[in-house]
């Protein structure tokens, strides 16, 4: 049978029993899902009237009454059972993602590279010195270095031509104590390195020339494994249910850095030959993904990773597109959801070494915190859940061009979106900035329940009123009409997605609550908060503290650090004392497991009033 | 074209331009040629009347009037012009060899194996144990080991499966300290191990169970390299004149070594992903070629090796078909041509914990030598030539079946041949004792002249004169008929022979007289000659010396010691501490580079006297 994807015009023979999802991952057309193809995300929308099974339970339950008479169906429940053609609508499709790639400020690390070239003059051997070529380096090394060397066997294959091509003048480059190549005169043009942030969504490589500390170029990618499940949960069902489920899934992401690779070694012209160091940063189930190990016992209890470690591992073992011998780190986990990522910004923000407590909060699909000082330092992880990455929501979207990210009630409603374009959907900042907004207006109460119109006008909001609407059982309020939308439909916001915020920022509240508990203080003792990740940008603070998602900190000065974690890498690149720094984190933290405790469900329902 | 090849029956169509040699290569034809393909060994003789390119030069030197009006060719020289069918004599074909494999008696080590099983129950993780399965095991290894473990990538993808399937029961496979595979329960069948000694004429691999030291089974075969050459000369050569040379004779050690592999495992029914460590010695030449690194500096001024250096690598690294994380160890060169074969010997023979004097000698195509004690060890190489090996004489041959290895001439003229079978030709030990009992006999004299038939004659030895002949300018002396012999033709001794003989025992007596005088001391103060390999294992004591091979040692026992560099890289895959011995010895052995020498040349001179 045949299918064709429209707009794209992408078609393929299909064989019996394929749902539209998997005949769109075949033929490479990107269609969001976040449930992994249970049915249960309702994010698969496609639309097509004939040629195809008959609607699932699943979608009669996702689907309105009349998106099922428009033809819309779930492309996850949806068999071929026939030549059909099948129309992705515009809110279906994957977006390009708005990164923030920026990071720390340059310059906050020393320059001492682990990457490193070394010019060496070597007198030739002579009958009367009949040394060998390996000697003969060693013996001029240790003129003017000393200390062991290492050499790899590609090195040691290049060495005696090497050698011979220009009387003994021949560059070294050299991975910490091993030599990974050897050239005939002053060596490679650039000695490079990258460092990568593995997100669950988004894929980070900044490329970075070793000698000069310049950043050359930056680029990312969806995570192109979010086609296999949205969050974390879904990727480790999804390597455990499909024979080689692990397989693909490490085939995408490598895929993924190996286009990064080639995009920004391009952008700078140089060659990917030319780089020798990558480090490696990402949540614990993207280090396992990455590494090709299964991350099965993250995802049931007791909820332990199979490995936490430093690693440093070779180019040629992973397949990736650098010099085969290059050194790859990736920098360690701190527990089962508390990642090579926090380690990132715990380097990054140097918490270790803070005189004063802060708190450090990278905000994603989890939420993950570290509180403390240069005493004591200890962390959790929420699970925020992804509404605060849009997903989820009845018209919750990333954080992509079209996306309302920014609300004011003012009488008035008025909203900003991504690019300025007319509005898709709501990304996390714009929820909540829309629901302070809310809360402020009087139109949702403490608990969280949204008001009818009858209350809205008795409390002198009458001109808000109309936008308040009964839709079956809960109430909705219009923030975008359809004729002013990007899709063809309002955009609304339901009283389910005001209880999927709260949910999610009462778990980061909570969590915050406990670290204070642990290390008993107050909050007027937190002087410093930094906010990672892509949220912890966007969102403006007086939101963020008007709906409860942080205590107030009376005596802290707030500071958005965009993607800290990606700093962090960058640092282990540059720097042998941050790579050990690094390597030293999951020491230096006490992790606290949230799961195992009653208190956090006390602070969890509280934290989830606004 | 098509070419057939008889009596094999094997055809195939070539390209214009294509000799006979290349083709036979292509197809699998295997014909003896010792100068790769030069034309001036004669070694390659095949039987074409048409279908060939006219006589050359070299064939016109090298075949006799008779050769070629019966329509011999040197399938090096002759061009295929149209279809053609050769046939490849008896004489031309690659012979099995007698492989001496048995080396020193067993028992020798104490075994103390650098892989090992090490089985632990690692007790499960709990939510109020949240450890990672590596720190896990960690634990587990510290609490009854201690000291710290290295994984590899494949054993920490083993690690989370293997966990879980026996209740935390796992068995680690560690070479050294490094953990290479990970296995639920008590782990592999077998712990195996194999040892390589890369000849530059034979292939031997000794298959190991490094639990019980039992040897499981022993292989050999022809080094294919041969077919390029049957020196390391013309394999320098060839690595060097041919644009994928290197390449080439790399992927011919390296299938010889997975045949070895396949023949030994099949042989004692075990897997060969059950072999985690091996160790390889061979010459320099076959060292650089094994770990496809250039020999080309070997073969000129000032003859120096690209690396002479213990190396550890992986069977991954180098494509050997056993565990793939498997260690291989390379032991060290101790210079240009005393290669690591010198070093299993003088290990074998466990030389640097002599007490009193001892000379270990080791005649191949070269002959290494080392002499002295604890106190003080020298090491020197001669260039014997292929004499003793039977190569570059008229009716030489390698120690095969057929081959004459011993003579008495007493009276009558009787000889032996390995096998008992028709003789096809002289191995060097028959060469040996042919011309000891030649010059007992009177037939050449101490400068290595032969007499005519009158002077024997004249000397009572009437009975052999007919067997003296004159052939061109040269004698020659018959020793077996046209009628008895294999290949139809008679097997002679001609004055050449004699001379080819002369300088290689010139050359190993002068080595010999060289290391004396730099240790300052007399025949008198040896007091043990080991001598290694095939031929000083077959040779006859009395007909070395009575040749003057070596210096009469009125003190010393003689011990044959068979192929005592595979002793030496069993002794190393059995004992870590025997493999640090053998990583030590180039630092505890003096080489002495004879071609600067002019004593050399005046002990070279004297030597070749009888």
């Amino acid at each position: 049978m045949k299918i064709r994807f429209e707009p794209f015009g992408v078609s393929g023979q299909v064989k019996q029993n394929t749902t539209v999802l998997q005949a769109a991952i075949e033929f490479g057309v990107k269609i969001e899902s976040f449930c992994a193809g249970r049915g249960t995300c309702g994010k698969c929308k496609v639309i097509a009237s004939e040629g195809l099974s008959a609607p699932t339970v699943m979608e009669l339950k996702k689907l309105t009454e009349e998106e099922l008479r428009k033809g819309y169906r779930l492309a996850c429940q949806a068999v071929i059972t026939s030549d059909v053609v099948v129309t992705v609508p515009e809110e279906s499709r994957i977006a390009q993602i708005n990164i923030l790639a920026e990071g720390m400020a340059q310059g906050s690390v020393q320059m001492e590279p682990w990457v490193r070239r070394h010019i060496l003059r070597v007198p030739a051997a002579t009958l009367q010195n009949q040394v060998a070529d390996l000697q003969n380096v060693m013996r001029t090394w240790n003129e003017h270095h000393g200390g062991e060397l290492k050499f790899t066997l590609s090195a040691l294959r290049q060495l005696p031509f090497a050698l011979r091509e220009r009387d003994g003048h021949i560059a070294l480059v050299l991975a910490d104590d091993q030599v990974v190549h050897i050239e005939a005169g002053d060596g490679p043009e650039h000695i490079l390195g990258i460092a990568f942030d593995i997100g669950t969504t988004t894929v980070v490589g900044y490329l970075m020339d070793l000698e000069s500390g310049e950043r050359l170029a930056v680029s990312s990618l969806l995570n192109p494994q979010t086609r296999y499940g949205a969050d974390v949960v879904s990727r480790i069902l999804f390597s455990i249910e499909n024979e080689s489920g692990l397989q693909i899934l490490q085939h995408e992401i490598l895929e993924a850095l190996n286009k990064i690779i080639a995009n920004t070694t391009h952008a700078a012209g140089v060659a990917p030959e030319n780089i020798y160091g990558m480090t490696v940063v990402g949540n614990t189930t993207m280090y396992h993904l990455f590494l090709g190990i299964s991350p099965a016992a993250l995802g049931r209890m007791p909820y332990v990773p199979a490995v936490s470690a430093t690693l440093c591992l070779t180019a040629k073992d992973l397949g990736i597109a650098i010099h085969p011998e290059a050194h790859i780190w990736v920098l360690p986990n701190i527990a089962g959801w508390v990642g090579a990522d926090t380690v990132g910004v715990i380097l990054a923000t140097d918490l270790p070494n803070h005189e004063d407590t802060a708190l450090a909060i990278d905000i994603g699909t989890n939420g993950e915190m570290v509180m403390g000082s240069r005493r004591r330092l200890v962390a959790c992880s929420t699970a925020a859940g992804p509404a605060f990455e849009g997903a989820h929501l009845s018209c919750g979207m990333r954080a992509a061009e079209g996306a309302i990210d920014a609300v004011s009630i003012d009488g008035d409603v008025r909203w900003h979106t991504i690019g300025e374009s007319a509005p898709k959907g709501i990304c996390g900042s714009g929820l909540v900035d829309l629901v302070a907004e809310m809360l402020r207006a009087g139109i949702i109460d403490a608990r969280g329940a949204m008001q009818d119109g009858q209350a809205l006008r008795a409390n002198g909001q009458g001109h808000l009123a109309e936008r308040i609407l009964q839709n079956g059982g809960q109430r909705e309020f219009l923030l975008v009409s359809s004729t002013e939308s990007a899709i063809g439909r309002p955009i609304k916001v339901t009283q389910r997605d005001v209880r999927e915020l709260q949910l999610a920022k009462g778990a980061i509240r909570a969590g915050v609550q406990i670290l204070m508990k642990e290390l008993g203080i107050g909050p007027e003792e937190v002087r410093r908060v930094y906010l990672a990740g892509a949220f912890g940008n966007y969102i403006r603070p007086e939101s963020a503290l008007a709906i409860g998602l942080m205590p107030r900190f009376p005596n802290a000065k707030i500071v958005p650090v965009g993607n800290a974690a990606g700093a962090g890498a960058r640092m282990a690149l540059l720097s042998i004392s941050a790579r050990e720094r690094a390597a030293r984190i999951p020491d230096q933290v006490e992790y606290l497991e949230l799961s195992g405790r009653p208190d956090f469900q006390e602070e969890f329902a509280e934290a989830m009033l606004f």
